[in-house]
């Protein structure tokens, strides 16, 4: 439509999309902050669980809430509209289209990850077919960091964070009582946050000892075993950071691989669920690391008796776990949404997806730009390979992007353990 | 010996043992810090990795450290000297008591759970066969909060906080994506944790909706699944906490009467494994929780097909996450260490086991004591049953107790959702 440049006038309306983020709602305050103070924004409408709110009727008025509301919603973690998982169809567009105009939207706030762009690009294109002028914009979040276009996406930062204190304490906890221990990070096709357990090194012999994204390619069993072993002669123990997502060499996903030697039952029944989007479910089940440690155990268990090996699935606290935010990520997570606002009252352009850029120098700052919808939506950005070293860790050059992201981590003190001269074994009396 | 009540004048050595806390440093610092003011103790040395640094003459000095190092360490998780999972036979106390004569070790502090109260209560048994003069100390901590004549446990309140936040965040982000979602929570025998989930609870229709502990005795399948459909027919959902030793029908651990349905090899393969005091491994595993959602969509698949079913397990970073810690938890770790250098100079007695005790009073104040080892040695504190709430819940009246232990958690945010008057479904156009 030739009027997109100029001055809109109607109703605006939001909804949260996919995976909660311990910021999501930071980008929805801001959003809504921004829209009650946009001149050409009349009412600002919020979806119930996203485009199935928008099916179901279940649209509230955020007008209605208080400063006060809006600023704690900001800082709690969850979707503070409700999410949704659903992938919709011509159908469903042509529905949520008919919704928008009974309500007069004519500004669309979509917040989530690339499912959520693909979401946007989607209504937008029935939008166009239909000659309903309506601006619509994908808001960024995923933990997963994997959206096209961008230096980093919101909630990435506070689930690093989250990574980054687990695999510190459990660096520690793994030195106190000495073993193999794996640990399960969030991350289906990407290992921006299981990379992130690196940050947890402050010191010579530290873990994560070994560190395995899918950006990887599949893993080796046998390489893998020759890995920990030599981790186990060298330290003493051995504390493994891996993807949930690791695929291995049949290019299943490495539970279902592992699974097949132990456990089909298990398997068969429920891990291969699949949701709207076709992906595998994932989180939610401690299976692959369970599956890792009788692998471990099969191959290692004879020389190695008496080696504790065990296994944590970190899970849904990476992306929700209350009070632990990065403050770089709070504090983007709003930009986006006030940018979003602006951009599309704006009249700059009809539709499109937010992004944060990295601006150059030495002192970590960020900008905001916005591209089209096409170019987040179904696409995944793997790390690069220069972050990546060897085929089971991380490169150092990774700290310089993700620790200005992160913010500070906790102190941490290690004893000089300057041995007694008298002390002498006893064991062999 | 009848020279108990006298200065007795030597070295002191500490040691740590069992599971990590996020402040069992403290109680070390608390311990090394009052040491060295003694008057009567020469040298502090810290024994690395409990009786097995003894054993292994690995003995450092501990007045080598800086007050800077000491203080940093107390403020971290893990265990700074090292942990054992290791009960002594008769044999090793035998050369323990010869190692501490070498080193005119005269005052012995040992930090950890009801194990370690009982190494310290063999290890005194032995002293006195050998008219060995020596003060034999228990400083207690366990997550489990189970240790007996206490009100509550160093490393318990942190691990609360961790575990109230994690539910928190979980509560959040199973309203904002519904379905079933169950927590397993660390707790071989005892439910204090677990039932710190209720900390969670800030509005009506809050997670966790079911809460399974210990002390509920054996869990009823048919009871359960009614519970959980019951849940869900009210709320959309259903949060469920449960502590990882939670026990089936024919008396066995929920995980492994499950496991002999669905997943026979793993659980022969390696859930049974025991450690030197017999506790068969229950955390580092994510099966009960993997298990408990097989068992649900067995049971309600079919009737609810679209519900989502999820385990968390949340495992080691319950007592070790870094940066999380209760203030009243550093404080009483720190100070029960102070409390049993002071107890052990003062000759008041030659051994035991501190104790923390709650004064009575509106405002929240502990003290501390000193019992025999032998009330502590081997034993488990059960909640009281008027914390129970039928069969699956906790009674309200336990967060008058855990509530000042754990302080305060983070403000939370709730749109008030004022419905637009407008909105109409769509969806059966």
């Amino acid at each position: 439509p030739g009027d997109d440049m100029e001055i809109l006038r109607g109703n605006a309306l939001i909804g949260q999309s996919g995976g909660p983020t311990a910021v999501i709602n930071q980008s929805l305050v801001g959003v809504v902050e921004r829209a009650l103070a946009a001149e050409p924004i009349q009412k600002v409408y919020g979806a119930l669980h996203g485009i199935q709110g928008i099916l179901d009727g279940k649209i509230v008025d955020l007008g209605q809430e208080s400063r006060e509301t809006l600023e704690l919603v900001a800082g709690t973690p969850g979707a503070a509209l409700g999410s949704v998982r659903r992938k919709p169809n011509e159908e469903d567009c042509r529905r949520i289209l008919e919704a928008l105009k009974a309500l007069d939207v004519r500004y669309f706030f979509y917040i989530g990850g690339n499912d959520s762009a693909e979401t946007a690009f989607i209504l937008n294109q029935q939008a166009l077919k239909q000659d309903y002028a309506v601006r619509l914009f994908h808001v960024p979040k995923t933990i997963d960091n994997d959206l096209e276009e961008m230096d980093h996406c919101p909630g990435f930062a506070s689930a690093a964070k989250y990574v980054a204190q687990a695999i510190m304490g459990d660096n520690l906890d793994n030195e106190a009582l000495p073993g193999i221990k794996i640990d399960v990070i969030m991350g289906r096709n990407v290992g921006w946050l299981t990379a992130a357990s690196i940050l947890a090194r402050r010191h010579p012999g530290d873990g994560p000892h070994l560190v395995y994204v899918p950006e990887h390619g599949a893993i080796d069993p046998e390489a893998f075993i020759r890995r920990v072993r030599a981790c186990v002669e060298q330290h003493g123990r051995c504390l493994i950071a891996i993807s949930e997502g690791m695929r291995g060499r049949t290019g299943d996903y490495l539970v279902h691989a592992l699974a097949g030697h132990y456990v089909k039952d298990l398997a068969q029944n429920f891990m291969k669920e699949q949701d709207s989007h076709g992906n595998v479910q994932l989180s939610g089940v401690g299976a692959l690391g369970d599956l890792m440690v009788a692998y471990i155990k099969q191959e290692l268990g004879e020389e190695m008796p008496k080696l504790r090996v065990r296994a944590d699935t970190f899970g849904y606290p990476q992306r929700s776990f209350a009070g632990l935010v990065s403050e770089v990520d709070a504090r983007e997570a709003r930009d986006v949404g006030r940018h979003a606002v602006d951009v599309a009252v704006s009249g700059e352009r009809p539709h499109g997806s937010i992004v944060i850029l990295r601006k150059p120098g030495p002192q970590y700052a960020s900008e905001y730009g916005v591209v089209d919808l096409e170019k987040l939506a179904q696409k995944t950005r793997l790390m690069p390979s220069s972050y990546l070293k060897g085929d089971d860790d991380i490169d150092d050059s990774y700290l310089e992007y993700v620790a200005p992201l992160v913010g500070p981590l906790p102190p941490q003190g290690t004893l000089k353990r300057v041995p007694v001269p008298g002390a002498r074994a006893v064991s062999g009396a």
